[in-house]
């Protein structure tokens, strides 16, 4: 189940709306097939590696990190393709929380005399889709912030200097946890400030662009930042805007190939963090990387919403007078304070408790 | 060499003004004799090692983490020792800088026939010895900062609550670095709001108090504090103080046992870190921990004498409006910012880099 594990988490971020599966099909000892859920969600990995496999998958074990499919969808249900390749157990980390599946494909199996076990690695399992769980369960992607900071936790010096704060390792970290997400977003300041490309540079990496998504309640994106121009050709770019932003401008951007999403503005007349996750995830978007200045952090940390905290720290000292990462979080006594674990073989990873 | 470190360190903390020296005796691969300084100094590791080894030092190898000593102080010199004993080879981690030995003892040694070779571990015997050294070439102690913060580097919520703010593991290592110091040195803010006792309280260590300072220019510090009523029984508390303090004042202080220490003012009237270190280094202290709030570790990073940063994180995310570690260091430029290194194999230690 591991090795299935493994082979799930290779493809995380290209997959959406999908999660990543793994399928490994055993017999005797010797691994016959291996399949994992394909870039863009489709095929999944089980009817791969029962290709692999062909007749020799009769009699055989297949273990899979998410319960197979049950549902007619743009292809047959992964249920049949097992009963009909003859195998003579399945061996599930978890149930899959779609309400489609949700234990009938573990019915259907087990109606068809195949032995059924559930619960192996369950969760590792849920770890690895934790962004296609949230999305099913919460109504909102899994969402990551990733903060570069001194290790006094600024971002900047007092005159506002920042560029390169972290180093090449860090940097290529960066982009592998691009690679790994869904959508990256920013807000409009970090967009208009950096006139960013936010896609992932690692060598063999680059074609792994996740989707662009910039915070723009008055759609004051330029049609000539780099986000727009390259919206049909490197990656794709979305704006979450507020419901009564200018529909001309809205326009142009859709010309532009960017997509707009509007969403309803809160009782202060702000775009609100909750309702931008649940349009995302409306979108299919199950993994996002909050790549933000300290707005969108604060914002984020204050609604709630961030599961995880990808944090590089420079080796460097900024002093009380430079710009702090995370804005007010109105924490009075330290109990109310955001607490976070390691999480993962990172050092720079955690998890935030709640 | 290695084993001759370990005993070194061991007594860090309790030598001073001496360095601490570890002594390894060995002859037809056979440990006849080790030594380390005694707390208090003396008697040195050298003469220890001599005595356990007794008539079977004659002909052996000795390793010693700094230069034997050549000047007749309270106790005969080291070298003379070593010749007595009739060992054949000496082999010598480094030169002690101290002018009154710095090569004169490895200079007696030769001409007494020994063959003394130096150099082994030089960099971690002058590592072990860094407040030593600091101490006798830079007329200062050498100096680790202790911060306790949040993962955004922060030391209080803005409402000011901050107490347990890092776990007991930390705890317990802030009580060893205690015990590895000198003096333990805060401000009289600190001294006022907490009224602390600073005294190491591990198993084992109890009686492992370094002396007490405060740095108080107007010698506010109150007789009824915990470290004015225990100067005299539990660890000494010594005052640093501006040249034109009360001296009323100063003489209650001394009544109750105080150490008072006068420092001239700076161009600004206000007692200059460097004076204070002068001070400290002149009474013998070789290696200072400094556990002041944010007034004291900011006024000692911008003083540039901070050579080593014990940086413990609590795993919270307090957010900007929380009370920074460190204040303001007037950096405009991120090249200007202080580069810190990781140091030891803990990761909370970090050197300063120049």
């Amino acid at each position: 189940m591991q090795a299935a594990l493994r082979l799930a988490r290779r493809h995380l971020g290209r997959v959406w709306p999908n999660p990543s599966v793994g399928c490994i099909l055993v017999k005797d000892g010797v691994v016959l097939g291996r399949g994992v859920t394909a870039p863009g969600g489709r095929p999944h990995g089980e009817p791969q590696a029962l290709a692999q496999a062909g007749e020799a998958a009769r009699g055989a074990t297949v273990y899979v990190s998410l319960e197979p499919c049950n549902h007619h969808g743009k292809t047959p249900p992964c249920s049949e393709a097992l009963i009909a390749a003859g195998v003579a157990r399945i061996v599930v980390a978890c149930e899959d929380p779609d309400p489609r599946v949700s234990g009938g494909g573990i019915r259907r199996l087990r109606e068809a005399g195949i032995q059924v076990d559930v619960g192996l690695c369950a969760m590792d399992a849920m770890a690895v889709n934790a962004g296609f769980f949230s999305r099913i369960l919460k109504g909102r992607p899994g969402v990551t912030l990733k903060l570069a900071t001194s290790l006094d936790g600024r971002v900047a010096t007092a005159t506002g200097h920042s560029q390169w704060i972290t180093g090449p390792d860090s940097r290529a970290r960066g982009h592998l946890l691009r690679a790994h997400h869904d959508a990256i977003l920013i807000g409009i300041g970090t967009a208009l400030a950096d006139d960013p490309e936010l896609t992932c540079r690692l060598p063999g990496l680059a074609g792994a662009n996740p989707v662009r998504v910039v915070l723009d309640s008055h759609l004051r994106l330029p049609l000539t930042a780099k986000l727009v121009r390259g919206a049909a050709t490197i990656a794709p770019t979305w704006v979450v805007t507020l419901t009564g932003a200018d529909s001309a401008k809205a326009a142009a951007l859709d010309a532009a190939a960017v997509r707009v999403l509007r969403v309803d503005a809160d009782k202060d007349g702000r775009l609100p963090v909750q309702g931008a996750l649940t349009a995302l995830a409306g979108q299919g978007i199950t993994r996002l990387l909050v790549e933000g200045g300290p707005t969108v952090a604060t914002a984020f940390l204050k609604a709630g919403v961030v599961d995880q905290v990808e944090w590089f720290r420079a080796p460097l000292l900024i002093g009380g007078d430079g710009l702090p990462a995370v804005g007010h979080l109105d924490v009075d006594l330290l109990a109310q304070a955001l607490r976070l674990s390691p999480a993962g073989d990172v050092l720079n990873s955690h998890q935030i408790l709640r």
